[in-house]
């Protein structure tokens, strides 16, 4: 049994696709951020970051205590080789699938989420800000159409660096972008999004959230803007 | 042999740190991304993201064509997996060297990579940029000595994971960070500099660029400029 603490956002739905697609049996553990359910002494012997996704192994493979795993493509990682699924087996596939696993999290993932940030949670004015990550963000899609007008998935067969790319293609009108441009990243979003496992995920963790990603402008109160980047969220990472 | 593509930062840093812990042979291959060496259809092949590092190994345990490899954090994971060193061999200890690899390329370097950009070269006046990254920069700080008060490594022994964060401290000066009140970090800092393979690693690629890295406030041309963040970085990258 695997415990997925999660909120309803794009990096919680991959791994939410990934126990999908495995069958691994796993229970919902849902936190509210905006209320700092993420700020407690627990959580943070799961998490050392305090954030979310994170998962909770009950039965791991050494059959010993309860193993805790964070960063979402550190939990991809540990999901494949402990289901030995989804990760291509041949060492340049393997390499392959680990790149596009990296560029995700190290580029598109923080990329576009600082983009989110400045489009609908910054104070208005931020005008350097916004383009800039605006056109880092389209920038990083041309990225992934060049890789994809030369194969199906992005390490040739479909694996975790799919899983952990598809969910940030779903908010993109709330960052000003679209697909139409990139026919061949348009193809394998929709492949993609025509999975079962991927539409039994996105019904078991991102329905409840609807309408907050359906507004274009987050309007935060001030205890929660705290819990989510301010004062609370970095006096709960001081303490030792 | 294993070409490495590199310029003088400490993304880069950290795969030279790894080709002289493990000894592997190794060529570099410097470029000049001011003058825009990286935004050729040449090395578009080797890293369809147009960034430094990648590298191409021209011996792999295949025995087949040279591989190329990009981004730094699946790099480290290459030569780990190439030379069996560096990387737990217990399941934990894996995982949690895949936790700590994943937390640097997602977090500390895209977050302290921000707060460069807005301190040392975005135009002036993005106060909230500056404010909001800097205090995430520092933040993460606090979540390494919160681990390394508990181990003298982010794994628990020495691993790919201490190599991807350590470059990341060099250049806290130029953020208006410092190690001061993190005595469990700081410890671990110069634990891992008095490495002799860090110090070749750090001779071979970072000494050149040592009057760059001193100026507090980088001055680029708008062809520079360019190149780095703007017209000619995004035209190389909508090329299919």
């Amino acid at each position: 049994m695997i415990d997925l603490h999660y909120v309803a956002t794009g990096n919680n739905l991959k791994i939410a696709i990934m126990l999908e697609e495995t069958g691994l049996e796993y229970r919902l553990v849902r936190y509210e951020m905006f209320r700092g359910d993420h700020l407690t002494p627990e959580f943070r012997r799961i998490n050392p970051n305090c954030k979310l996704p994170a998962i909770v192994d009950r039965a791991p493979a050494d059959g010993g205590d309860p193993f805790a795993v964070f960063e979402s493509g550190a939990i991809l990682t540990y999901l494949a080789e402990k289901s030995g699924r989804f990760i291509p087996e041949d060492p340049r596939g393997r390499s392959l699938c680990q790149q596009w696993l990296a560029w995700q999290i190290a580029g598109l993932g923080p990329m576009h989420g600082q983009a989110h940030h400045f489009i609908r949670y910054a104070p208005e004015g931020q005008h350097y800000a916004v383009a800039r990550y605006r056109s880092e963000a389209e920038r990083l899609l041309h990225v992934m159409e060049y890789r994809l007008a030369g194969a199906d998935y992005l390490a040739g067969e479909y694996s975790i660096a799919d899983m952990a790319c598809f969910p940030w293609l779903g908010g993109l009108s709330l960052i000003g972008l679209t697909l139409d441009a990139l026919p061949h990243l348009a193809a394998w979003h929709d492949r993609i999004a025509a999975r079962p496992a991927v539409q039994a995920a996105r019904q078991a963790i991102m329905d409840e959230n609807r309408a907050l990603y359906a507004r274009a402008k987050a309007e935060l109160t001030p205890e929660q803007w705290s819990a989510m980047f301010g004062d609370r969220m970095h006096r709960a990472s001081r303490t030792l």
